[in-house]
This record gives structure tokens, sequence and C-alpha cells, in this order.
């Protein structure tokens, strides 16, 4: 287990997704861990902290690598990227355009599912952030599937032949012409978009440049309290993270009228 | 394109996943579609029916092959299933147990994102679905991927070091004892129930049987229709399918309270 | 009982609001019931139809009032006008300017609320409307307390020192500065619109006009299927009615931001 | 104005409920008022903080007085106020029980709207909450349609003839049979509980006890952002308070199924 990373689980509100090193410590609100502590163990098993603190050692899921990819730039919830990834279709083999990159939690969903064949073409205009998605990527072990790169995708779109692309960015409506040059016919594009008047002009675009199917939706998830005779939503949720389009490329478009 | 299945699109509501077949014609309530139209075309191009009708041939997607694949029993929308997906885990390379097969909408889901060197291994205790199962995963191109098993899945599961059990069976608590042998340390399940009732006894077996972070939510999706002007959420939702359930096996579970 | 209005409830699917009157009989689907038969019994009793069916004969509730009169025009369902009458804060005494009446379901309510000694002063421009809407407010003895105005609200309100102004129409901002005029100070506009781009034009208009504590909300109400062992929520329900715009007269209105 | 309840608005998230006083001072974050200051105003008006901080000074609505009352118990969202209040069908005139007491934080809303001539006996078994509710009827000068009862409403209700019994505490189920006997025919039950087991044995025992027309619903309330070029949804809401029961009492109950 040496070298690779591990979530350690406290409970459902702290875990920590940590590099085991040889000889080295790392420290919670708890008390310590040894890592050599951890080096011994299977997977699934639980290991003592410095104060008697009693952790599991879990092997990391796609989605805890996407929760502790997102920071500093907008969440994209894992429900609204487990939508984003079936209503694009893609699957392993799939070349897909992604903007922008932001801390890469999108881009490891992505690169995650498009193996061992596919390829993640990722563009974000920001510079600064492709560092941390770089170092995300390769925590996650995916960094082989991805291209990186620094350019904006509203200036173009540099490949051709595409399964789908998929925008999470201020401006998609933008990208959309070109999208529909870069995807191969019946290729899919997928918008995430925080605001009403984002998603209108995105499916203006959509139906003025090729694309059928057309569908925007809004996802809500809602956690349960489970427990014999106390069972009940909880409290609190997230009201809102985005509405998501998608929509297909055609190569004869018809008015959805004349149909 | 002759062989191939094809997605005729007349719009969001009314379209055929059928297969192309030279000489043949496809009826249609808006006249017939003679298939030898359609071989000479591109994917993305349309085609008119008898009657002058445009419907554009679209080349299948993952959520075309689900969305066809339900029938006779109760739907798992595909909201769900990327839910499912995400909470799993899995991924390509992924060894999967699900039950139960129905009609395979799921399991095409599954194998679809196991490809190519992942297992999905079937569990079905009603023979006369695996059938239908069969021809729907066929269809989608990927039966060689699964194992369809004519079995009781309440009475033992043959796989073993498995990476993930999905279950969607009307009592899937019988099933949590068997998973956990079944699984790798740090495997998954995730269970899908429309009633409240099986999701409690769901989540006091998990909490029984040595699985830790154990989560229940529930996803609502809602339309929108995008226009400018008049944009507004559709008049009519689907209210409820089901609680999705996850859980990660742990090899010394602690109490949450212990923590 | 002789005269008065009472709801035949044969299930939460099929009640019918009927006036009973002596000698005459009913006609439903499952037979017809003889008024005789009720007019000697007490509310909440049953009776039979002539096929044998059994029906319960309930007093009618404000909302049965309101959801039979919802007709022709666009439907303003119960949580609605719950969530309406509260944000006004209007009760008994209360003086309210309202538009348009349509069928007089949101009329109904305010006129119930404001009894004994308020008053709804209800504005609609399609004089055939008033008709219906009159019927009703008869139906639920709740005429006296209303003045049914056939005039266009968006020219002006004749009223001064209202208590509310709710608006249930197509453009509720074009009434925004007729609405200031005609509250007292600390009045309120509560405003109900199917659309976005109307939320949006009316917020705007609040904000230019003197009205703070602004707030725009929407309610999802689900229903829940109630039995031990199968308990879930329903499989359907309305996805949107509309927005609620809420806000309170001020005489020197402050900009948010000086706050 | 001496003498009078206010509500110091500086936003929607911080406002005050205070009674003027002559001579005396109120103290926020943002400085002092001196009531003197207000005294003089007419409602609607902007006043200045000893640090030159403006709010407005507005009459207080039902649904502010509710939302200060709520304090130390459970909160009843006045979106759930405003349901109960439909469900039950009362109004002006009516005769209610309800029980708990808890902070008067629902008893407000019924004894504003059953003025001036209906009547609401609350019902709280512990006694140091009927204080603060007194304070709170007080304050919003609504304690003369009320009678506060210390007692245990699961022992039995005193009164009969009722429009309604209204419940919000944890045990509906068995208040349900002194309500059958308490409410006049067609009179209305309505039950408000955060958890499924509560709501499941409360529909249950209304089975049992005579009533028909029995409906549970949840609301959900998400706050819109509404801003030209902005609007979405708020990012946070609350994902539950309760389930509402309603049902009127017959007297000659026929099971579902016979009809």
């Amino acid at each position: 287990m040496d070298g690779d990373h591990v979530l350690l689980y406290l409970d459902q509100r702290r875990t920590f997704l940590v590099k085991v090193e040889a000889g080295k410590t790392f420290h919670t609100h708890k008390g310590f861990i040894k890592f050599d502590d951890i080096i011994r163990k299977e997977y699934g098993s639980t290991v003592l902290s410095s104060t008697g603190v009693r952790f599991t050692v879990l092997r990391p899921l796609l989605r805890d690598y996407i929760m502790k990819a997102v920071r500093r730039t907008q969440i994209t919830y894992p429900k609204d990227i487990a939508l984003i990834i079936i209503f694009s279709g893609i699957g392993p083999g799939s070349q897909v355009a992604e903007a922008g990159t932001g801390t890469g939690a999108l881009t490891t969903a992505l690169a995650h599912f498009v193996r061992p064949n596919g390829r993640v073409y990722s563009y974000e205009v920001r510079g600064e952030f492709l560092e941390t998605a770089e170092k995300n990527l390769k925590r996650a072990g995916l960094m082989e599937y991805v291209e990186l790169k620094n350019k904006d995708i509203t200036a173009g779109i540099d490949e051709t032949g595409l399964d789908a692309v998929i925008l999470d960015m201020a401006t998609p409506w933008l990208v959309v012409p070109h999208a529909y040059k870069a995807l191969k016919p019946c290729g899919t594009l997928v918008s995430f978009s925080p605001t009403i008047d984002q998603t209108v002009k995105t499916v203006e675009a959509l139906k003025e440049n090729g694309f059928i199917d057309i569908e925007t939706v809004e996802c809500l998830m809602r956690g349960m309290q489970i427990e014999r005779g106390k069972t009940r939503p909880q409290t609190l949720m997230t009201a809102h993270t985005g509405y998501i389009t998608s929509a297909r490329k055609a190569l004869e478009p018809v008015s959805e009228k004349e149909a």
C-alpha cells in the first residue's frame, strides 16, 4: 500500500484522502496516524490514531476523487456528473472534449469512464487551474487518459470526430458552433449552467446550429435519515447546482415544427 | 449500416429503435420507411417516410438502449441508473453482480461501463425475463460482457472478489450477508427500492453485516421548458421512482458511535 | 339541508359539489341519488345511489369550493392559494384588491378569510369570466364580501388604503405602480406567475417602485402513499404551477446596498 | 405608535420585532435606535441608528409574529402553517382545538384566522411553554381568541362540536379517537409530523376511527434569486419539515374498497 492513496474514514462527514508514505504520519483533529500501521493492513481494515480513535482504511472510489478534487471553483456534484455521463452517452473508448477543466473533478469522471482506449481533451483558459487539475488527475491515476489544454475553447476546438463535447463554463453558447464541427454525426453536447439565462442562450444556440433532441433538466437530490421508527428526509439540502442541457448533432436538421 | 440498430427520431416523444435490414420497411403512424433509403445515408441524416414526414437517423446512445429496454417491469430511470453507477464506483474492468436482471435496462448500463475487461453477473429468479434481457443486451452489443444467471440471489452469490453488488429487487436485505462475502474489501453495495420499508430493512441489514459509509438518497429530476420569454419548469414530473442506498464493505466494522 | 350545497364523496378522485333540491335527483356514473334521501340526513352520513353505491354527504370546505371553481383558466392550486394568503398577511377585516378574477378560485379564498368585515375588490378585464366567478362565489356563500369589477387593473386601481394587492395575471409588472398608490404603508403585494420572465419583470418593477422585503419562492407539493410496509411518495406530481413573489410597500425606500 | 410592536427591517435576514416605548432605545449590532424617533413616524418610514444605518419601520404581519414566535421547539414553517389552514377549512368563526401549543406559532396563525367570533382551544402538557406562548399571543394581539390549556390532549378533548382539530405533537395517533368525539360531523383533523412512522400510525388511526378523505402530503419550498441575467434557484433550502395529513369525520364510514 506504500505510495497509494487511501481514504481514511472516520464517519460520513470526516474522510481524508491521503498518500501512504512509509515512515511518515498523518495529523488529524483526533490525533495522528502512523502510515507504517496502515502499510501492513488490508483495505477495509481499521487503524487507531495516537489518541485511540478508530479510522477505516478505504480504497478510494471515483466519487471520493471527485469530491476531494472540488476546491476553489463552483462545485459540480456527483449527481450532476452522473447525469452528464449518462446524457452524453460516453463510455470506454469515447473521444471527449471538455471545458473548462477547473480543478478537474468532471475531468476525473470522464477519464475514469473512457478508459482504457478513449481520451479526454480538457480546455481551460485560466492557466492557474491546470496545475491543480493535473495533481488531482495524477492522484486518481487517470492523467494518461487526459490531454490538458491551456486554451480558450470559445476560439475553437482542435479535435474532430468527437463522441461528445461537455461544457461546464460561463459562456457555453459561444462553443456550440465549434462543437458542431468537432463532433462526429450524432455526437452529443452536454452543458451544465447555474443560471436560467445561460441555459436559454445555450438552447437557442443549439437550435440554430443543427442540434436536435435538445432537453434541459435539473436534478434535486435529497438525503434520507433511515432509522426504524425515526425515518425522515434530512433537514437541509442543496437546492440548486445547475441546469443540464443535452443535444445531439444532426446532419440535416429539421425544425421540430416540420415534424 | 445494414444489420445495425438505429434510432429513428421524429421528436423527443416519438423515437424508434429499429434494426436496419436491406430490402425491408419499417411502419410508423406517419407512413413507412424503406431501410434501403437509410443504408445509403450517414448517421445524423434524415429520411422521408412514405407520407413525406422527415425522421433523423441517429446512432443509439446508452440511454436509448436503456429506455427501450424498459418494459413489463418497474422502470429504473436513467437518472437512477446514473446515480447507481457513480455510487458504486465501478468503471472499465469492474467485476459486478446484479439482481434482478428484469428486462436488462440496468444490466445494459453496467455492461456498457465495465467494458472491455470487466464482467456483469446478473441474477434473475424469474426465467421468463432472461430471454428479453438477452435480446436487449444483444441489441446493444453488450451480451459478451454479461453472464445471465437464472438463480435466486437470496440463496447466495457464486462469485467472490467483486467490486460491486447492485440490487434492484423486492428483498435486497436478504442479499446483504451474501454480498458481504462476495465483495472484495472496500467493495460497494448499491440498492434501489421504491418503498421506505424496504429501505429501512436494507439499511439495518447493512449495519448488522459489516458495511460502513451507509447513505440513502432520492433524486427528483424536473424537465425545463426553455424558450426566451416563456421559460418555466414543465408541468408534470415523476414524483418518485425509488430510494438509492449505498455502502462499503469494511473488514473490522466500527460502530458510528465509537468514532 | 334543502337549498344547501353538499359535497357527495365517493372517493378522493370522485367528489361532486351539488345543490340539494327537494324532489330532484342527481345523476352519477354510479346511478342516481334522490335529494329527498339526503335532506333527512345529517352531514357526514352516507346515502345509497340507485345502483347501491354508497356516497358520503359532506359539508363543503373552502378547498372544495376552490377546486370546483377551477375551470377554463389556469389553475391556482390550493397550495399556492395558501401561500399567497400567508405572504399577504391578510385576515378578517382586510381590504384587498385582486386581479384577474378568472373563475373566482382565488377570490373565493380571499373572501373566505377577510370575512366578516373585510372586502375583496376583484378586477377582471374579460367580462365573460365574471358571470362564472359570481356563480362560484354565490355557491360558496361569499359574494357579499366581494366587489367584482369588469375593469383593466393595468389602467389603475380605484381603491386606496388597501392592506394587500394580489395578482394572478399575465402582466403583473404593469400593475406595480398602481398598487403602490392603492396600498397603505406597509401594505403587501403578492404576485403569482408561471414563467421566469414574468417574475423577473415583476421583481424589477417592485424594486423601482418603492417596495422592500421582495422575495420569490416556488412550492412543490408531493402526495404520499401511506400504508404500513408499502409507504412511498406518489408516482406522479405537478412539477410546476408558478412562482410566488411578495413585497411590502415602504415610504422611503432604501437600496439594499445602502443597508 | 407608542406601545405598539413594530418590525425594524434592515434586510431580509435582519429584522427585529420590538415594542415601541417612549424614552427608551433599542440596541442592534448597527448601533441603537431611539424609539422617540419612531413614534413621530408613519409606518413604512425609515429611521437612522446611532451609527447612521437606515432601518424601515414596518407594521408586523402574521408571518412576522409566526417567525418571531418560533424558538426552543421544532419549527413549523409558514408554508406548513399555510397548508394546515387550507386543509383544515377553518376561517372566521371556526371553533378549533390544537395541540401542542409549543411557543404558540401555529396558535397565533389559527387565532388570526378564526377572529373575530371563533376560538382556539390550545392544549399543552408542558407547562413551561404556556408562558412563552401567552407572551407571543399577546404581542400579536390575539390572546383574546385563545384558551390555553395545560392539559394532556391524549387523555381527552373537553370541547365538542369543533370545526377542526389541529395536531403538531409527538403522538397524534393517540388523539384521533378523542378528536372524532370532539368534532362536529364533517369536521377536519390535520396533523403535522416529521417522521414517516408517526404519519403511518396517524393514518392507520384515522382509518380505524371513522375518518374519510385521508390524504398526506409534503411541501418543498425553494427560494429564487431573481435578477435579470443571473436568475437561478437559491443554493440551499430546507429539505424537510414534516408530513401533513388531513381527514374528515364521517358518520357512517365506508371502506374505500366498498366504494
